[in-house]
């Protein structure tokens, strides 16, 4: 089955509600062009009341009035916060937290990911509802679980520690690789045996960083293990698409390996409305996108303000219209927000929904909700088109993980603040950006960038060097190809995995204290530096720019080497946010950088430019973010999809207004 | 038995002493006009050295000690701190902690208060006090526990969970009403029976706020019934008035709820030397006399330092004495400290004390005591008059733990910093005024304010409407009336519990963060907003002040409806200190506000003028918190208490110092 | 046997590494002139891989290896991290925190410092290897353990609390007195039998202070025993000398008390590379060769980064070795690094080493390490020399620990905050000191100072004051001599173990905020006073400098009283740290003070001048800290230890550098 039109909707949780609320339901759902509704994921309770007994009445009946109503079904399997009745029959399927507390029932996602008796319960239960519902006419995807480990995401319970065991020895074979892979040897740690393992718990110092990474792939594979026993017991009956919803920049899954297990990919996206250019939701649209490199959905958002944050600032007008644009810009196929109507009762009631409290259609937010979802109704043809990037920033959840593992030069050092940074820059730079895992095939890229890529196989530094050998441009930074898999230390000069692509050898790391600020200077420009220096050495490389800093005054900071057909970037040191946008424009045009489409130029930095791309049609997207009006010169005839007007060679878009313009290939 | 002098003494804790150190404190306590003590608050051990085995012979000493020097008793039964050998013997009376911690023996206050155990011990303790001295001639008053949930504010242990149960059963009697009440159908939370509720222990996100909200209302419960316990053990030997002493703006005792139980209120005032105008310890004053609408005890209080703060910040000289006065203006009969003489030892041993450790009788902190003492011998006509005032505050416990539960708009809306700013800005306007539970009658109130009353119950709700129907005059402010007793959203529009009142709808609101600043206009008057800001809709009401701020501009902000013969207005938003005592002084000539008595008249703010009134004189208090001599207006001629002079048309007070001024009617 | 050089090296781990490594190490070490390891600190699972099971072919091979190689072992027992399988075998030998929760096996330290099973597994590991190596050829010293209550510094297991009771007996003999020494009657607290007494775990409230400092007392005492099972199943074999390495300015180990059971003191030095003048790592030296008054080991320290701070700044070039001059100086006959070799994994990898990551020499770390040890080579003449000093400052752990305890006056009175305050103010003013304990000869000083000496028992303070009546000077400042061995107060007016002595009587404490400041006036000078003011009276003190500050305007502030021969003064408050130095150069002109030794001078405060002394000569020691060059006057001639060259009357010192002057007595 082919998806015909954007989704557009929300979470539907109508078991708070009565009939008639219902029924005005399909009303404003239908006047707000909403296709598309979420349905059962928190439906555990309601359809298995009792350990044995499903009542499946009103679920039937809900899936029936959604279908006359013509909206399209994603229907949860309803795993997602287990009820009293099982917590109280099996306490002992509760997570034990880092304290060593078993948590109780009473909020949500209270399940242990390696308790038998979770998983034997999700399964009868996915069983279930796949039976039932497969063939409904009204269901085009299948939802399940919700926001895996976005509250647990550890668990220390004895069958936990007898899994963590199990899953070692699967992934190490003998007791010896794993006692050199930890480095066991270090603090008289080595292991005789399996058993002897504990899970990373409450210890008197420093814990070994190796364990402490294994438990987090650990604790990622075991999460998906759940997703793999639900997915396996709906695919005995269903064809219809899978999937699961992530949350972008969430560090416990390993988003590339679980985006394999799924038919689509999606998340839900919770910016600050204070922020006024939230790069954050933009770098996880990139991210989300670039996991299967395919259109992806937007499974949740608030219309207005959240409930959890100290402060709930609402969403300005517009603000909530732009933030979607910029989402199907980058590859969106879908929109839907949490949750279609707002709830009377219980922990999320404050966070903003379609429908408000007031429950009237006369409000602001379901005015700006109406109008977004009757405007998409013209952008069907966006459908399955693809986003286009030639620039590549690798990116690595276990690099993620064990880059802020303790005991570190510099605790100031953060896989997302520096992914940001990067992104950032390049945004500002117009340049639009896919990310890979440092195990794909890269040639693709114009440009790929190493970014912190403290943890990197020997086999995956082979692939990035072999994609320069082949005439590619890496630009790595700082404490990049460090360490092993296993978190062991490339010996003989850092950093190990890079030292002959980059041409050069790291003698001292030299972190910056968080008010410290140095400098380099490249062709003449000088550019702060923050966080982190250090003293290299050339080993063929040539230096493009050197230190100013005290203790490192002349000494190389910005160098290239050349590497087989092409070049191998290092910035041994971290910019100010402004001088590395600043150093980007140099960058660019130092390595001659040229944008694979040229159709619509802008100056402004908050302006963002992107295109979508069809067999036959290239969809731009002018973004406005800024404060003013801003010209953009439009280099070929195009089509404004929203106005349905021609676009002429210059065009006008307004502060926090857009522009779609199609132009034929 | 009637109190025939204002109670002047403390804690006295002579089991600490030698009997020569007693002797010297019996001449000390009458030099310095000590009528009463506090004894045996932490004497279990002392009477019952092991179980079943008692030994009465040191307080039976004690007593008739006290008795021959005509000092007036307070009795307490002893059950404050468990003996050691009672908590070896059942270690399950022990509370557990939020981390699930049991705790230990070694400090005090440590019992579970649903304990079986622990419940007969102060049983059997109770009778057994009660028994032996209910006819002591020396005794005025019994003194129950101490401070119930200074510390232990919750339990986590099985048998609370079964206590929580069957409270909750007898609250909703059916597990539906509970399940509604609850709004369970969220999250897939509902119960099919009483045994599967958990505490609100430790859950992976937020908890179920109605479930936290009753746990609130359990343990405040629970600590009653415990007073209910021991009142009735002292009730059946004896009819002297039965009291524990509360602790102002405590959180966890339901004030109200308890003040029904008492004969007397009293508590417990710790305000920080440093602050200039304590308004904290001056509104608690209020607050607890409100209580029964009746004079109060200051049951505790420092001398100079307390030890239990960070730095400790002795008392100017003349300190200690205005702010008891203060109390004395406000309606306490009596002045009593933590305790008469300081201890050589424990954790409490750098709290200061009535005789200090050098245990001269030359020492500053004895001298202003002894001064105090023999003042307060002149002014037993004030004895049992009462204060007046016609403008009321709501205060209702319940809101304050419902208004401060997770996952609210902002966390910046917290009770009693929202409850300090409207009383500051009365007394800095000369506004007496009482506090009132939501279900009072509110007939002699001349206006009620409605303080972030955010939870309010239909029949509550409709006691403030037909007190403005009747010709009240209300003024509500932002989020309030939000939600029924069970923290369920009233829908159609906010404030649901007051719309038709006010007049008027919320469609959304609008926190500020901590440094942002919005701007109000009222009569063409500026006043700074902060916190919270919204966006409102008319229904009837008419706009006294608009909004200025970004995104709200010329919105309306401060409404007034006409309902009924009354009047009833909305201030949506949050002034800053400065101008919330500017808008007052705005507020009170827009609702034509008359005090109700007018003998003294001053400008400055930080004087203030209180009265307290008998069959047949007036009571004024002029207190000088400013740091300059002031000129006060003496409408009618009057007699100064404390020098028993005549005063005139205008007189001076002097910084720091105060009048008590006695007007015949 | 006799130490005959600097001892220079490290840790050395070489169970990380393969022979060939093993062999480069050799080399590496015979440049840089390493003649000392440490080895086998965490070797007890590379010997003893099982239960009952000891393997010693890689010890041997390397005890003989390093012995060929003319470098002297420091041989560890190998106590200080126990193997997973002891842990395993033996789970209720792991320490339970204060939050009740068991640490597991994963980092080090992690043992019950009570456990019958952690005690016998190390008497009988320790004297297999006693007995195994105690005539080796290349052992000079025995290294028990590691770090003792570095990270485990309490248990609160069932076995520590039996533990804990017998301990109480053995101190108090009758519980009576127990109860009388931990003021028990105060919040009803009596035991009526040691089984009843808890550890002081988790209260509700204010935990009885005299229970918490036994249990401080207890905890260094319990780990006592454990360094002394394993002394004592050495010296069974063994006549080497025994030590552990203690950690300067930690507390939780009872620094006199343990000395007295060590052949030889050593600590271990991390300041941040960050200081340009590190006073902690100064002031520690003192402390550690004040313990035995004899010269003492530096067995750790970084040769640059360590790993656990947030940020890891390296050390600047010159920077390490200055400050181990520095050690040598203050009487260091031994520096030596953690560690040897940097580890490839494991928790500690990026702490510097003296060989980097890279393995090579051509390092700038290797290079200064290389250098340092070649430098020492010329210094043996030092080894054994005697540290100059004529003042001492008090200094006892069981103060430290009774100072901090919670409720008290200001908890901004801490104890090494103010040792560092008045140790600068000494430094800055070119006095060397002595620590003393206080129940020490003082005879022998010109000056002692009792700096917040707080806690003090009746005999202790005896011999303070028979110091002063025989002629000594005594420096005392505010909050000392408050408090007995049990922390109950003496009463009649504080400082009551002072009183006689310091001829006055404080009438009441004023401790200041962090914000606030006060001045008192000497003798026409004004110096700002912080964090603690108070009223006392003069019995017999004279007065030498008067507060200004508001409230004590005029009262003294600053005295000095004659008692027998002697002179007590008393400061009853603290000065800024530029005032305080600025008031010791009054103060020292005030007592007539001369320094001992006059044969170099210099006025720049950050310039150190001290000496060492052997039988036939003295060596003068002149460090730079400052950033400058600066002129020192000789007065003697000499010669120039490192350039051996004459010295002249006026010599020049260039900034972080150092000159060692020998002069012949």
């Amino acid at each position: 089955m082919r998806q015909e039109v954007i989704y557009y909707g929300g979470d539907y949780n109508p078991e708070q509600w009565d009939r008639e609320t219902i029924m005005e339901d399909m009303e404003l759902m239908k006047k707000a062009g909403v296709n598309y509704v979420s349905i059962n994921i928190f439906g555990w309770k309601n359809i298995q009341p009792a350990a044995g007994v499903y009542d499946f009445t009103h679920l039937d009946w809900l899936m029936d009035l959604l279908h006359q109503h013509s909206i399209a079904i994603d229907l949860a399997n309803g795993t997602a916060s287990p009820p009293a009745w099982l917590v109280n029959q099996s306490p002992e399927m509760m997570p034990i937290d880092s304290a060593g507390q078993r948590l109780v029932h009473g909020s949500r996602q209270h399940y242990c990911p390696t308790s038998p008796v979770y998983r034997r319960a999700i399964q009868e239960l996915t069983e279930k509802v796949a039976q039932r519902y497969a063939k409904h006419p009204g269901l085009v995807m299948w939802h399940i679980n919700n926001e895996y480990t976005c509250h647990v995401h550890e668990c220390y319970c004895d069958h936990c520690r007898m899994s963590f065991q199990s899953w070692l020895k699967q992934h190490y074979q003998t007791i010896d690789n794993l006692n050199h892979a930890w480095s066991t040897t270090f603090w008289s740690q080595a292991y005789s045996n399996w058993q002897e393992i504990f899970l990373p718990e409450r210890m008197p110092t420093f814990k070994n960083p190796s364990q402490q990474l294994d438990y987090k792939r650990f604790i990622s594979d075991m999460n998906l293990e759940l997703f793999q026993i639900e997915k396996q017991a709906i695919s005995a009956y269903s064809q219809m698409p899978i999937m699961t919803n992530l949350m972008g920049l969430h560090e416990h899954v390993d988003g590339f390996k679980w985006a394999k297990e799924m038919d689509v990919v999606s998340w839900n996206t919770y910016p600050n409305p204070r922020e006024k250019v939230p790069y954050g939701q933009f770098l996880a649209n990139d991210l989300t996108r670039s996991l299967k490199k395919q259109p992806f959905l937007i499974m949740e958002q608030a219309t207005g303000a959240v409930n959890w944050r100290k402060i709930n600032k609402r969403k300005a007008p517009g603000q909530m219209r732009l933030w979607n644009y910029e989402s199907i810009a980058h590859g969106a196929d879908g929109l839907m927000f949490f949750q279609w109507r707002q709830s009377k009762g219980g922990a999320e009631k404050y966070h903003s929904a379609m429908v408000p409290h007031s429950g009237k259609s006369t409000s602001r937010i379901y005015q700006e909700v109406a109008q977004l979802g009757n405007e998409l109704a013209q952008l069907k043809e966006l459908v399955g088109t693809r986003f286009v990037a030639d620039v590549a920033i690798v990116f690595d959840w276990e690099n993620w993980w064990a880059l802020e593992l303790d005991a570190k030069p510099s605790a100031e050092v953060t896989y997302i603040r520096q992914m940001m940074r990067v992104y950032q820059a390049l945004r500002e730079s117009h340049i639009s950006v896919d990310f890979v895992h440092p195990s794909e095939d890269l040639s693709a890229y114009r440009l790929v960038i190493a970014q912190n890529l403290y943890m990197i196989s020997a086999e995956d530094s082979q692939n990035l060097a072999s994609y320069v050998k082949k005439g590619g441009t890496l630009l790595a930074n700082f404490f990049s190809g460090i360490v092993d898999q296993n978190d062991s230390v490339y010996l003989d000069g850092y950093p190990g995995a890079f030292k002959e692509v980059l041409g050069l050898e790291v003698d001292e790391f030299s972190p910056l204290y968080p008010n410290e600020q140095g400098a380099i200077t490249v062709e003449g420009q000088s550019y702060q530096t923050i966080i982190w220096e250090e003293e290299l050495h050339l080993l063929g490389a040539v230096s493009l720019g050197n230190y100013e800093s005290e203790g490192l005054e002349g000494m190389p900071a910005f160098t290239k080497n050349d590497f087989g057909l092409g070049h191998a970037y290092y910035l041994s040191t971290q910019l100010t946010q402004a001088d590395y946008t600043k150093f980007f424009k140099h960058f660019l045009k130092e390595m001659n950088y040229q944008p694979p489409l040229q159709l619509i130029k802008v100056e402004e930095a908050d302006v963002s430019i992107t295109y979508r791309e069809s067999e036959t049609a290239i969809y731009g997207f002018i973004l406005n973010y800024g404060t003013q009006q801003v010209k953009i010169a439009v280099l070929k005839e195009g089509i404004d999809l929203l106005s349905d007007q021609q676009v002429s060679s210059i065009d006008e878009v307004d502060s926090q207004d857009l522009r779609i313009i199609k132009f034929n290939k």
